[in-house]
């Protein structure tokens, strides 16, 4: 039996504008597009935490990233799939990129083994064995009803042997063939493949042209941001994102900082995600174009000024860092509600200035400007 | 010196129906007029949990509560008071009516010692001690520029003997008068005095007697809902409700749940606040015209149905059991959030129906199918 995957063929990325190396562009899927680059939040279990899903759209995200792993485990993709897919289940109805479950069986579970045929893992949740392989990766990704597909990857520790890196990459490229057939098998969504090659440029650019002999619709860079120094994942991206197909969107794992983002699309990169945001939402963290506040701190436990004085969020238009110290101390929920929705609204409105910045072909002077407030340091002293 | 409280001339309680002992009213205050009956959220560290402010707003509160010692203790009424206010602190710009402590020196600290003069206690937060008194008690509630201020009471425990009941509703009687005292020297907010007695009629009745002499904007009911069988509170009510003048409020403190809400205001009580809805809602114990739904349960594992069919609040709208399952039992915030906000909700729901149905004179038809329902069991079963 064939199934003709008419996505592939509507699926449209147009490219707006250029600087240098950076784009901005538009990926339609047919629950909307998607504006780049882009930064997508992380709702691994079906919910981008202490936010309602309505807030997280009014900042500006168009699609947000689910994992695979969680989901598999906990409620089960089988259920989802039954109560009408995953956007209905989790009231969200705009696009959702799935990530693969590769990184998370490898991160996550306890006492995993590993072979080309897949990986057998126990659930970090309650030590059950399951197995995952690019088959049944894809499968899941197609029963949540996901919009980007991730490829099952092998992903290696970045510091291993560069022998063990190669190895990693070369079963990454025999899986990203396998995810590829399984995708092709039934309709729906698109199908994004995974560079690995640790920081070795070799290996990233043997990776890079299988994933393109192979064809996708969209193309990531994994196995970075995982401890190694900023330069060296830099260093990568210059030797490797522009060997990407231009027509197609690049997509950075699991990055970053605000100050990764804006040094990764520099170098061409159009989509982004990490937990930074609203983890750091959760443990007292602010993120401001002045760095970051970290409202525990007793310093902020009179200060009636906002967390950001030029920002015009929810939060900072309502609350003062004395309110958010207070709540933190106290353990209450707002507290998590209140600095999470800062801290996406800074990553949104950081993306859509990177994106004016490039459509006016001014990013190097945005990114110095960025840069400086980054490092004017302590916003106490402001 | 002698400061001349404006408020207590410009207080108006209007009664704009009765049905029975039952009344309708509306309470002018300067940030806002309360709808009476009325539910009001309870915010005790300067946060209704779970919640942000103009969503409470949204569900029909006119007004919150919170709550004396917690702030006296964290982050201290000065501090409150040199940020704005309890208001904009928490960014809740309707009334707010405080408790005095009384309450909690009792529950929740360690090692309380008292005396006619006041209670010296231990802080629950970190064992330092403490002293609170009528004086002192009103004092930070004026401090804070809470809108209904509570007496400063002595509350004994439900299963006391009469005597000590006695002593410690006279107490709270010397306390009273302290009290007005102390709240007439400065301008600023309502004065409500707070009856006790215990469930015996002529220690109410004498409670009673000696806070009409006092002269109070409102009067509380104190010392319910402690444990006591509803139908003791319910005779308690019926026997000293009537006996409070009839242009005043009356208010049940810490009551209760719907079939308690609707019992007292049968019996002619105007005010409400209870944890019931909030606390709930963070342990998954969801409230309906129906009863209760405990989304813990796996049963509701793979329910597409929302918590109540027939319930219009954003939750029911927009989420399914099983989702709310799925987040709770994977310790997600929004699940608190989502529940939370369907308590709230179905509480200012029932508020409104019983103003309704005393206005239009079917209060006990309302009730008969109030009740009816409560009894009909099993969300799971419709």
């Amino acid at each position: 039996m064939f199934y003709f995957n008419l996505n592939r063929f509507l699926m449209d990325f147009k490219i707006k504008g250029t600087d240098g190396k950076a784009r901005v562009g538009e990926l339609f899927l047919s629950r909307g597009s998607i504006r780049t680059p882009a930064f997508m939040p992380v709702g691994t279990q079906a919910t981008v935490k202490a936010m309602l899903p309505e807030n997280v759209k009014s900042l500006g995200a168009d699609i947000i990233l689910c994992n695979t792993y969680h989901l598999m485990l906990r409620p089960g993709e089988n259920l989802i799939k039954k109560l009408g897919g995953l956007h209905k289940f989790m009231n969200w109805e705009k696009p959702i990129l799935t990530d693969s479950g590769g990184f998370q069986v490898m991160s996550l579970s306890g006492l995993s083994q590993k072979s080309n045929e897949g990986v057998e893992f126990q659930s970090h949740f309650d030590g059950k064995k399951h197995f995952l392989n690019p088959e049944y990766s894809i499968k899941i990704q197609k029963t949540l009803g996901s919009d980007i597909i991730m490829c099952f990857d092998d992903c290696a520790s970045f510091n291993s042997e560069k022998s063990d890196i190669a190895l990693s990459m070369k079963r990454s490229m025999e899986w990203a063939v396998r995810s590829k057939e399984q995708f092709d098998l039934t309709d729906g969504g698109l199908l994004f493949g995974i560079q690995q090659g640790g920081i070795y440029e070799d290996l990233r650019d043997e990776s890079t042209k299988r994933l393109i002999d192979i064809g996708f619709q969209g193309y990531a860079l994994g196995g970075l941001a995982v401890g190694e120094p900023q330069n060296q994942m830099f260093k990568v991206l210059d030797a490797s994102v522009s060997k990407f197909p231009i027509d197609k969107p690049r997509y950075l794992m699991g990055v970053g900082k605000p100050d990764d983002i804006v040094g990764a699309v520099l170098r061409g990169v159009d989509m982004f995600d990490c937990v930074l945001p609203t983890r750091s939402g959760r443990t007292g963290q602010a993120l401001t174009r002045r760095g970051a506040v970290n409202i525990k701190n007793s310093r902020h436990k009179d200060d009636y000024r906002p967390i950001d004085p030029d920002c015009n969020c929810y939060t900072c238009l309502n609350y003062s860092r004395a309110y958010l110290h207070h709540v933190f101390k106290s353990g209450e929920i707002i507290s998590s509600m209140l600095i999470t929705w800062h801290n996406l609204h800074y990553y949104q409105e950081l993306m859509s200035n990177i994106r004016d910045a490039i459509i006016n072909k001014k990013l190097i002077e945005f990114i110095n400007g960025f840069t400086k407030l980054q490092n004017s340091g302590d916003l106490s002293l402001i």
